[in-house]
């Protein structure tokens, strides 16, 4: 008999199944027992009488188990479907003593640190669970996305013998008789992409940083939605492009797992409206300015300064997302294209969702004699990087592109507190475990 | 006005349209000069006279220009598509000598290591363009056969504490003030995944294995497709997933490359027969031994041997596939599930694809006293894996599930002769660049 999962018994009232979970509860009445299977689409009650008692009774929680029974005509529990076991078969005996209880008092929540130790207790829980569900819905939509606009898909080196993004915060690797080092983005060889006339790549993948800070927005490993396009004029090209990929990400969501979000996290799934609203990086001080909201940060939103613009954006607009465009070429990179008529200015922007940075983007500069300069300008020494500079030799076009946080996206679709909530495994300075 | 692509001339005789690409070939007759610009999807022929032959004569070989024109309503091209442009503008101006040769004479094919040196301009050729097209693809494939089967996507760390494979070819990293070693595969996250309820989990990402050797089927960074699967009753439901997902992904590949397949690598994509031929090790070497074939493996294939038993397994029964299964004990790792009746054999096994394997794949042991007996036995340090033995003490279903590697199915598919061919950018001992 093929194993059905607890959420496709509701037509087959009086019909044999084979069902098989974990039992999350188990209530021993004595002459019939009553064990909660919990399969990755749900629970269903299970109801143990007769000879089956006493195995029944050796089944610690969270144990692995298979059972073949009738469902039943009518029912008591509240998940609305209940089965009369005829056979049951422990496939996994749990040890008696959990370090952390599965199904969790609202009111006693397990410490953080404890949960990520366990997370493969911590996951078996349905809110959790429903994060990767989404994030696999969420990735599914960005490929089904750039596959349709005929973007092809790059799987760029994570061991580079240079750094990608500046010397700091950069993980070395022992590579044979030499050093190599962690890619921190995917940068230079999306660029690569560009200058080998691929015209639009995308490329989903882990990056590394070295991040000595223990905040709940980094960790030393995440993962990168990248995208890069040739013949844009602009990096308003680029912004649109996020705009059509976004609103088709949470339509999908909405669509698939809206109700269930709802239920869990007791949380609406928004489709913004396009355009996004867009504000420079000085515009963007100017209105926070006049909140009295200040910060040390020149030419750049502190994550409070972040909160704030969002929280207004969403106050004056409506809407979960905001650009901050022009940053100063002080804060950005230097391979980032300048304003024509605003040599300071870079032709940059970020993407807020409700008060976090979700996405960098840009228009890179193609044009080798400019990138020299401004790679000069920021003292990096152009010897290291002669093989990215070699890209803009040989004929390169126009292009851009940005490279967005699914980690930080699931964290605010949901509501989470810390990227460490939103990571299959969370990596930070002092985690490295399991 | 918008760009469109070569291939999308067709229809629009006597219109006037904007293209951009490379300067592929140019040829000045005087009054008039003729250029094949490609693009991604192919090329078209630019007609050239008067007032624009100046800008013209400036323009090198694979400079990116961008023209308006109408399309001629007779051509002599003979890719059938001629602009006569009124419009021309330089985006990128390439130095005079290339390097290498884009389009390339295939009696003085560039040898392969300066080729991988300028990969940006190796990759501009329409036949290597299609590898990653076609990668594109079959990713998608993978990913769209995952999904519609409700896998959960999983991105487990690159950076771990311990070995996932044993401790030979381990890329160390200084992590802070302590070592970190990279992910030789995702298989115990992949399994924790399975302790944590998901059920059916899939991955794509990268993995690092320190191989001293510089053979044309490995590299030190190369890419996975990972799958695992619960409540699986024997390794044989996870060769059933893979032969279904093989066939899915090679359809669409055909469906969408095969013609251009054909015309740049004189090559068919053959669509598999489910179900695939199988051999256990034992009838493989069996077979081999007849055929006169031996070699100092025992209980496993060495290159040569899988070679030629696909090359029997072709002649025999017309596959390019064949399943080799139940390698002994002594091969394999020690998370491999053994026979009931054969307690030496594991219930594991490898696809072979026209001579080459492509996956390794086995049903895992999730009973933890046979489990910490089997790594004894190998003299593996159960101190270090505490947190893997772990997943398996409150609650672990039956699972397996396989890892199968794109660059070689990218290799096989075109018939290339090295994984270089078949990487973006290849990784080697000796090669850490670009």
């Amino acid at each position: 008999m093929e194993r059905i999962h607890s959420t496709a018994i509701g037509g087959r009232v009086g019909q044999t199944v084979k069902l098989a979970g974990w039992a999350q509860a188990i209530r021993d009445q004595g002459g019939i027992m009553f064990i909660v299977l919990r399969d990755i689409t749900g629970t269903a009650q299970l109801v143990i009488s007769g000879e089956l008692l006493e195995a029944a009774r050796s089944i610690q929680l969270e144990s692995v188990i298979e059972v073949v029974g009738q469902v039943a005509t009518e029912t008591k529990s509240h998940s609305g479907v209940e089965i009369q076991v005829s056979e049951l078969t422990i496939l996994s005996m749990a040890e008696p003593e959990l370090p952390i209880p599965v199904v969790e008092k609202s009111d006693a929540p397990t410490d953080q640190q404890i949960r990520l130790d366990w997370r493969f207790l911590d996951i078996r829980k349905p809110e959790k669970a429903l994060l990767f569900k989404v994030w696999t819905e969420l990735e599914r939509s960005f490929i089904e996305y750039c596959t349709e606009q005929e973007y092809i898909e790059i799987h760029s080196p994570k061991l580079m013998s240079t750094p990608s993004e500046g010397g700091a915060e950069l993980f070395e690797v022992q590579y044979f008789e030499r050093k190599a080092y962690l890619a921190q983005s995917p940068q230079f060889y999306k660029q690569m992409a560009m200058a080998g006339g691929f015209e639009k790549v995308f490329e989903i993948g882990p990056v590394f940083r070295a991040e000595p800070s223990s905040t709940p927005r980094h960790a030393t490993e995440f993962n990168g939605f990248d995208l890069e396009k040739s013949f844009i004029t602009s990096h308003q090209d680029i912004i649109q492009e996020e705009e059509r990929l976004i609103v088709h990400a949470l339509t999908n969501i909405k669509t698939k797992y809206g109700e269930e979000i709802k239920r869990l996290y007791q949380r609406d799934v928004h489709i913004p409206v396009i355009p996004f609203p867009q504000l420079t990086v000085a515009q963007a001080k100017e209105i926070l300015g006049k909140l009295g909201i200040t910060s040390e940060k020149e030419g750049d939103l502190s994550p409070e300064e972040e909160r704030e613009i969002s929280k207004y954006i969403k106050e004056t607009h409506g809407h979960e997302f905001v650009f901050i465009t022009e940053y100063p070429a002080s804060v950005r990179a230097f391979y980032h294209m300048r304003l024509e008529d605003k040599p300071d200015i870079t032709k940059s922007f970020d993407l807020l969702w409700n008060g976090i940075e979700i996405t960098t983007g840009a228009q890179r500069e193609h044009r080798l004699e400019i990138l020299i300069r401004q790679a000069k300008e920021k003292g990096i020494g152009t010897e290291s990087l002669q093989f990215y500079f070699d890209f803009f030799k040989y004929g390169c076009p126009p292009h851009g592109g940005f490279g967005a946080g699914p980690e930080r996206m699931i964290m605010k679709l949901f509501g989470l507190d810390s990227i460490r909530e939103a990571s299959y495994i969370y990596r930070g300075m002092k985690r490295l475990t399991p």
